[in-house]
C-alpha cells in the first residue's frame, strides 16, 4: 500500500444518514458508516486518503464543497465524490459550489434515478462535474474512488 | 383527559415565526405561539403530547422530520403534522425525509395556497403525506391533529 | 344540542354513490349512507342541519350549489360542502357556481389526489372555496363540517 | 315590422339563469329576461322569431343545439347565438353539436373573457361558429342578432 | 344460434343521435339504428344480448356505465362497448366509472380520431378499458362485440 | 340625422391595404374604401364623426392610437376601432399604446382567427379593450361603431 | 373456402419475435408463429392470402411496407396488418412509407399501450393507417383481418 | 459628512465568500471585502450606516431578511441590497421573507444573469423587490445603495 | 465639470413619450423632458454628452441604434443607455442591431418588469447589453449613465 | 444575354445594412453592395432585372412586398427573394404579406440559423414561400435567383 | 469540361426510391434517377464526379456518411449532399455521423417541410451541416453541387 | 486467473467505430479496439469471457441484446454493457429489447452527456438498465465491467 499522497472529499446530502433503515428496498441495508468504510478501503488501495461528511443543510454541503481548498486549520482535497440526493434537483447553490472549487469531481446515485419520479431525472449538479454513476448501489462510491485515483495519477 | 399516550411533532417551516406580523390580510394575527396552544389544546383532549418546531432552514426541517425516530436522549414520535410554508414548493429533500420515516403525517396551509400565485399550487410534499388541508387558517393545524389522533386510534 | 340555527348543504359527486363498493384499497369500504351520517352527526353537535346531495350529473351539481340561494319552495343554505370528485378537475361550470353564489365552501376529497395520477393534482375548484381537504378519508367530511361551523360563528 | 320569417335560437350556458346577481360587477345587473328582451326586440326588427334555453347541463346544451334541426312536434332554427359560458373552455360535446347542425352560430360572452383568468382564453366553441363577439356586455347578443338577420338574408 | 348467456351494453355518446346525418363525409350515411343492429347480429351469434344507450349527457352516460352493475329492477351487464365520442377528451367522470364497475370494456370510434384534430388525439378512457378500436367505421362495433364475446368466453 | 358630437378613430393594420385583392375567399372582396364608407355611414347615424387610419407600420399605428388625446393641430377621439390584423399576435406596444391612452376600444376581425393557424388565437390586444368582435365579415366593424356610439352615450 | 383472391401483408416490428417469452404478464405466452396462424386461418376464410414478415431493423419494414407495390420478382399485397412496435413511437420513415403507397392499413397493438408508459400513447403510424385495434391480443390481428377483408369487397 | 440616519443591510448568498477566486472571468477579481467596502462608502455618502451579511445557508438568509425588523438585542434595517446568487432561482422561502419585511429591497447580481443558462433568467426573488440591477459588476451594490438612500430619502 | 470628452446615446422605444400621463401610478408622473434632463446632467458630470431619442417605431430605434456608429453628418457615440419598452419583449432586430454596434449598453426598464404579466418578464434584449436596471424609476437612467462613464473610462 | 423579360424584388431586413461590418466570423466581409452586385449579375444571365431593398422597418418591408404588385408610377415584380433577418422570427406581418401578393418567392438566411440561438430555428416566413436557404452565406442569394428564374420559365 | 478533382457524395434517405410514384402532389414525378443526373450533370461541369446512395435504413445511411473518410477498397468524398428525408426529424445518429466526418455538407428537401406537418420542422440534421436548401424542387440537389463546388474551390 | 465462468456481452452504438478519430476533445484518442481490450482485460479478472459488438444499425444492436438468450449456435450472455450513443436519445426499440432480454444491463457513456446538447440528457435506456455511468472516459467500461461480475457473483 503506498503512502498517502491525496485526499478525496466525500460528501453526503440530505437522508442519508438514515441509509440502511430508510427504504431498504430502494437502497438496501448497507449504512452510511458502510460507505465510509468502502470508500476509505477504496482510496487506500490507490494511497489516497479520505474525509466523509454528511449533511442534511444545503448550506453546509455547499460548506464542504468549498473546504476543498483548504485553509490555515485543514487540508484541502484533490477530488470530491458526492451524492446530493435531494438537493440533486433543487441546488444550484451546490452546482455553483462544484464549479467554483475547480476539482474533479464524481457524481454518485445509489439507486437508478432515472427508473424513478420523473423529477428524479433532472440533475443540477451533472453538467458541472466529471462523471456520473447511478444504480451502481455502493459500489457506485468505490468506483467513484477507482476513477477519481485515475484522473488524479494523469 | 386521558393520560399521554403518544407524541404528535408539529413542524412550521419558513417564516412562521413572523405570523400575526406577516401579511395579516392573508395570515391574520394570531401568532406561532396561538399555534402552538392550539394543537397542545387539541392534542391533549385526545391524550397525546405534542412537541413544536419551528425553522427558516430546510436542513432543519429534515433533522426534525428524522427525529420521529427518537434517540437515546430524545422520545420520538407518532405523527406529524407539517406547515412546510415555501418549502412545499421546492425541496424534494423534506420529502424524502418524510418518505424516510413511515409516520402518519398531515401537511397543513394557512392560506388557500390553491388561490395564490401559481407556483404555490405545485407541493412536493402532498405526494407523501396521508392528507392536506389548506386555506382553513389556524384551524388547520387543529383538524391535523384531530386527524392523526383517529388514525393513531385505529 | 342546540337548536338548529343554520344548514349545510353536502354535494357529493360522480360515482361517489358507488363508495364502499368501488376501489375499496382507495376509498375504504364505507358508504355514501356512512357520509350523510357522519356530516349530519358532526353538524348537529353544531347546531346546525344538512341537506345531503349527490350527482354523476354536472349541471345537477351546479344547480344544487345554486339552490344555497334559496327558492319560495325551500330554504337555501349557509355553508358548503363539496366532494366534486371528477368534475374536481374538468368543471369550470361548478367552479362558476361556486363563485357566483357567495357562500363559505370546503372542497373534500376522500383520498389523498395528490397521490395519484398526474391530472388528479389540478383542480379548477380550489381557488374558489375557502378549503380544501384531500386524503382524510371520510373523516374529511367531519373536519369540513367543523370548520364551516366555526366560520358561520364568526 | 315584417312577418316573421326565420327563427334564431338563444342559448344560454351554466350560471347564466344567476345573470344579474352574479358578480354584478363583471357581469352588470341585468338579468337573464333582459336578454331575451334585447334578443326579441332585435329579431323582431328583422322579421325574426327567437326563441331562448338557458340550462346548467351540457348535455341539455347539446340537445338545444341539435333542436336546430327541428321534428314533428317542433320547428327547428335558422341561426343560433350561443353563449356557452364555462363550457366555452371545456365542451367539445358542445362544439360537435355546433359543427354537426350547419347552421350560421354566433358565439358571445358579455364580459371580455381575454382579460380573466388564461384558462378563459382558450375555447373549444369559437372554430366551429361564424363570429365571436366578448366584452359587449348584453349588447352582444343584439349584435349577435343583427349579424345573423345579414346572414340569413344574403 | 345459442340460447342468450351474456349481456352487453353497448353506449354511444354525444351527437351520434345524428350519425347519418352529420359530417356523412367523416361518418358515413348509416345510422344509430344501423350500430344498434349491427351490435344485435354479432351479440346474436355469440349467444349474447345486448342493449343499447345513447346520451348527450355526461351524467346518464355515468349512469348507464354504473347500470351494469345490475339492480332490483333491471339486469346488469357482462361487458361493455363504448363509443364516448366528445367525452373522450373531456370526462374524467366516465374514466372513473369505467375503473368503478370493473367489466372487460372496449372503446370505440368510428373515425380514424388521430386523423383529425390534435386534441381529439388524448382519450381520458383509454387507460381504464381493455382494448380501443378507432377507425374502423360501424364495423368497429362488431370487432369489439366479437372481441368482448371471446373474453367472457374465457 | 344628429349633429356630429363625438368622434370615432378607425385603425387599421398591415396588409388590409390589399382587403379585396387577398385571399378573397378569407377576406371577401370590398375594400378598405367600404370599411371606411360602412364606418362613416354607422357612426353618423349615431351622430358621430370617423377618422380611418391605415398603416403596414407598427410604429404609425402606436402614433395613431396615441393621436385619440388629440394636440393642438388636430382633435383627438373619443373611441376606437381597431382592427390590428398581424400586429394582434405580435405588437406589445400596442397593447400598451392602447393601455395608455384610457379610451374605449373595439378590436376586429374580418375572419374568425379561431379557424385559423394556431398562433392566431392569441392577442395580445384583447386583455386592454372593452370587445372583441371576429368573423362577422365587414359587418363587424359597423357593429364595432355600434357598440361604441352605446358606450360614448352612457 | 373461396380461392385466395387477394394477399394481405402482416408487417411485425422489433422485439416481437420473441413474443411468448417477453413479458408475458403484458403479451400472453402466445408466439409469432401463433400471430401468423391467426392471421393465416382468418385471411382464408375471406379467400385471402398472407405473407408475414418481422424484423428488428427500421429499414427492413419500411423496405417490407414498400413492397406492397409488388415486383418483377414477387407479388405485391392489397392491404397491410402492422404492430409497429417501438417504431410506433419513433418512426417518421415508417410514416412516410405508409402514406407512399396508397393501400388499406390497420395499425395493430397486443396491449393497450394507453394504459403504460406516457410516450407509448403517441403513434406516428396512426393518422396515416385507416384504422387502429389496441388492448385486444392476439385477436386483434384477426380483428384487422376481418376489417381489411371487408374494405376489399367494397 | 451627515450623521448616519439610517441602516442599509447588504445580503449576499451563496458562494459569494470566493468572490475573487470564482471564475475571475465571470465576476472579475475584487473580493467580498471588496463589496463591503464600495457598499460602506456609498452608504456613508449618504449618512447611512451599514451591516454586511454573507451565508451559504438559506435558512440563514431568511434569518437575515427577517432581522431588518431589529430586536432587543440589536437594531434592524430600513433598507436591504440582496445578492441572492443560487437562492435566486431556487428559493420561495427568501421570496416569502423579504415579502414579510416590508423593506425596500434592491436585489443585484454581479455578472449578467440573462447571457448565461436558461435557468438563471428566471427569478423568484424580482418579483417581491423595489428594483434589480443585474450585470454591472461591483458597482451594482453602489448603484443599489444610491437607490435605496434617494428612496429613504423621500 | 471636465470638458466634454465622450458621448451616449439614450434610446427610449414606444409610448415613452406619454411618460408623465400614462397609468402614472404605475410610472410617475416625471416626463420624458425630466428623463432628458437627469441623463443630462449625470452625464455632465463624467464629462459626457447625450443625445436623446425616443420613438414608437422599432425601425427607428434600430436606426438610432445603428447611429452610434457615426457617420460623416454626426458624431457617433460611445455608449447606450437603452428602455427599449414594449420591444423588450418582442424585438430580435433591436437584439441584433445592439450585438452588431459593439458599444457597453445598459437596458433600463422604469418599472419592475418582474411584478406585472408574465410577458414582460422575457427580454430579447437583456443578453446582448451589459448590465439591466428595472424598478429604479427614473433614477435607473441615472444610475446606467454613472456606469457607463465607469466603464468608458476603464 | 437574353433581354430582361421579368423582374425579381430582392428584400433585405434589419441590420443587413451593416453587412460585412456586424459580426464577420458570422457573416463574413462582403456588403450589401456585393449582395446586390451578385444578385444583378446572376438575374441577368437569366434575362432578369433586379430591384434591391432594404430596411429596418418592419412596415417598410411590408410595403416593400406590396410592390411586387406594381402601380401606375412603378412596374411590379415576378418574383421575391427575401432574407427578413431578425423579422423571419418575429413578423406575422411580413408573413401575411407574402401570403396575400402571391408571388414565387425564396428566403434566404446568410448564416446557418439552425446552429445559433434556439429562437431562430422558428420562421414565421418559410410556410408561406416556395423555398428557404439557409447558411449558404452570400451565395444562397445567387442560388436564389436561379431557382426562381426557373420557376418563372415554367 | 475541366478532369474530375473532387468527390461529392449525394445521400438520400428512406422512400426517396419511390421518387416520381409517391404523393406526386407533393414531390413531382421525376425519379432517384433524375436526381443522379442532375447531380451528375452539375457536379461534371465543376469537374467533380458524384456517388449516390439511397437506403431506407438509418445504419446505411451512418454507413455512407462515414465512407467519406475513404478507405483501402475505396475513394472518400470532398463533400455531401443529404436529403435524410424520415431521419431528418429522429436520427442522432446521422447527425452525430455528419459531426464527425468533418466535411462540407448540404441538407437538401425537395418539398418545404415548413409548410407541412408541425413535426417537420425540427431538423436534427441542420445544425451539423453548412447549409440547408428546403423546397427547391430536384433543383435543390443542382444548387447544392453547386455550392459545395464553390466551397470545395475556395 | 480464474477459469472463464461468465460471459459479458459488449455493444456499442452508432459511430462508436470511429472512436479515436471522431472530435477527439470530447471522446480522446483512444479506440474501439482499446475498448475491447479494456474490457476483456477487466472481464479476465473476474473470470469472465467478453464478446464485443458495434453497430450503426439499430436493428443490428435490437438484435444483439436479443442475442444474450443464446441460441444452438452460439452461447448467450450474462450480462451486458452497452453505449447505445446516439440511440440513447431516440430508441424505443433497444429498450424493449432490454426490457425482454432480462439481463444486469450497465449503460455507459464516455462522455458527460449532461454537459452538453439538452436533447442528450433523456435517454430511453436508462430506466430499463441496472446501472448508468457517463463521463468516466473509456475508463466507464471497465467500471460497468467490475460492477456487473460483481452483480454476477451476488
Amino acid at each position: 500500500m503506498p503512502a498517502e499522497t491525496g485526499r478525496l472529499l466525500i460528501i453526503n446530502g440530505p437522508n442519508l444518514n438514515l441509509l440502511g433503515t430508510r427504504e431498504p428496498e430502494v437502497y438496501g441495508t448497507a449504512t452510511l458508516a458502510d460507505v465510509e468504510e468502502i470508500c476509505r478501503t477504496a482510496a487506500s488501495a490507490h494511497g489516497l486518503a479520505v474525509e466523509v461528511v454528511q449533511s442534511n443543510h444545503e448550506g453546509e454541503l455547499v460548506d464542504a464543497v468549498q473546504s476543498v481548498r483548504g485553509s490555515a486549520e485543514r487540508p484541502g482535497a484533490d477530488g470530491i465524490v458526492i451524492n446530493p440526493a435531494a438537493y440533486t434537483h433543487t441546488s444550484v447553490a451546490l452546482r455553483d459550489a462544484l464549479g467554483a472549487v475547480a476539482r474533479p469531481a464524481v457524481e454518485v446515485h445509489i439507486s437508478n434515478v432515472h427508473a424513478r419520479e420523473e423529477f428524479r431525472r433532472h440533475s443540477y449538479i451533472s453538467p458541472v462535474v466529471d462523471a456520473v454513476i447511478a444504480g451502481a448501489g455502493l459500489t457506485g462510491y468505490r468506483l467513484a474512488v477507482d476513477l477519481l485515483a485515475e484522473r488524479l495519477q494523469d
